[in-house]
């Protein structure tokens, strides 16, 4: 009836601290270039954090939504912008409202390595295309 | 790619008892003068509650709500309201309803400063027009 | 084998807004005669809040104290001090440390009127003895 | 009755997340020296994450744990060595195990500047002394 899924991509092991400090580094100097006070955060393959930090004035909502965001990612192997788009096409895509743990907001993407998920960053502070711009800047900073 | 966004307004020192005091003396009258039975709630420009009360025979979810609206509008640095129009606009706007203590019903409004957020209002126990109306009194004796 | 208990209090008619303010009022003033900074809550024979006041630098933690000792005297229909001393007598007085919502520090007293529970008071910012104080001008005011 | 307590140190302005670097590089070279796996967090004035990081291999329990051991500090502005202690001495100390969000575990400790609190450090990963050590060590970078 239905094609069969593509499989998900597997698990790998944790993002190392050092690895995490080089992609927070990369996705601060957007944020900073920008003018844009944010949190920053980086979980490890199986959602636990390893690295956090927030500019000053950074909004205080998004201590909590960066963290979720990478959290996200990590738990559902999609960024959080796929569920945005699934909201944002309506009807059963609303279903995401319900997935507990899913952030429906850009700025949760995926950290992935040899093929395999090592963790997630989020960002959060601006409007979801800025968190969307910076957390990008960060996996940028993962290609040789 | 898109326009640079506003940057926020920043955080200032938390209001004072006092100062929250005249704020919900001048709210509490707008409600008693409609006979409507609410409840009212300040918290400082970090988000904890620095003064609370609600009338006799407030419907009792309000509570909660009215200070999880003025928490809303400080993590958030924004009004209820604007969560409440993106919800009201549809698609991607939904997306509001995934953001972690953000509550998207009108009556949340922020307490500003020299420019600077001091703390939130939030009021809860009619329609959302009536708490919007409830809260903006109580803004409103922030001016000079 | 073991002898009856006594009956509990009923629960009468919840607090009205204007009597809450009574007893804060009151213990605002022994706070502050003791430059004890200090959060004051008040909820109803149902457990729901009614008001609440901090004074400027309250430990931060004291806003959710103050109201869980408020809830747990009217949710257990006993002060908050009953449990400590169960905790203090150790053996099994330390059971009220698995009870859900039973805060087992001085501070949180109920108010009666006709022999009627009709809410409690909780008090918190300084030393447990201090809070109890303060509670305690609060209770006095309710005494004609 | 009995003696009046020392009024406590006021809470200041939050910490910069420069000064929050400071403190975590030197509370991590603690640890390094001693390959203490470890999680750091530093808190702002009113318990809100600045910054936060874990060594590879820290225990996982330790990310939360060293998070709450700062909030802990903040919201009681004391240690959480303090709690400890009083669990310690028994009795009626171990009223602290029903403190909302206190940790009565070593390794939580204020940020004072100017006399006054400016955020906390909490560590986590070895023993409690070891945690409280490595704490210590950063608040050591913040004297002159």
């Amino acid at each position: 009836m239905t094609s069969n899924p593509p499989l998900p991509m597997p698990y790998g092991p944790p993002i190392s601290l050092e690895l995490a400090r080089t992609i927070v580094a990369a996705a601060e100097r957007e944020a900073i270039k920008n003018q844009w006070p944010m949190a920053i955060a980086i979980v490890d393959s199986t959602g636990h954090l390893v690295l956090f930090q927030r500019l000053d004035q950074t909004q205080l909502a998004s201590m909590e939504i960066a963290i979720k965001k990478a959290e996200s990612a990590v738990k559902y192997r999609r960024s959080t912008k796929v569920f945005e788009d699934m909201l944002a096409s309506g009807g059963v895509g609303l279903r995401a409202l319900s997935l507990p743990g899913a952030i429906a907001v850009e700025g949760g993407l995926l950290l992935v390595k040899n093929d395999e998920v090592i963790g997630a960053i989020g960002v959060s502070g601006m409007r979801a295309v800025d968190d969307g711009q910076v957390a990008e800047a960060g996996v940028d900073a993962l290609r040789p």
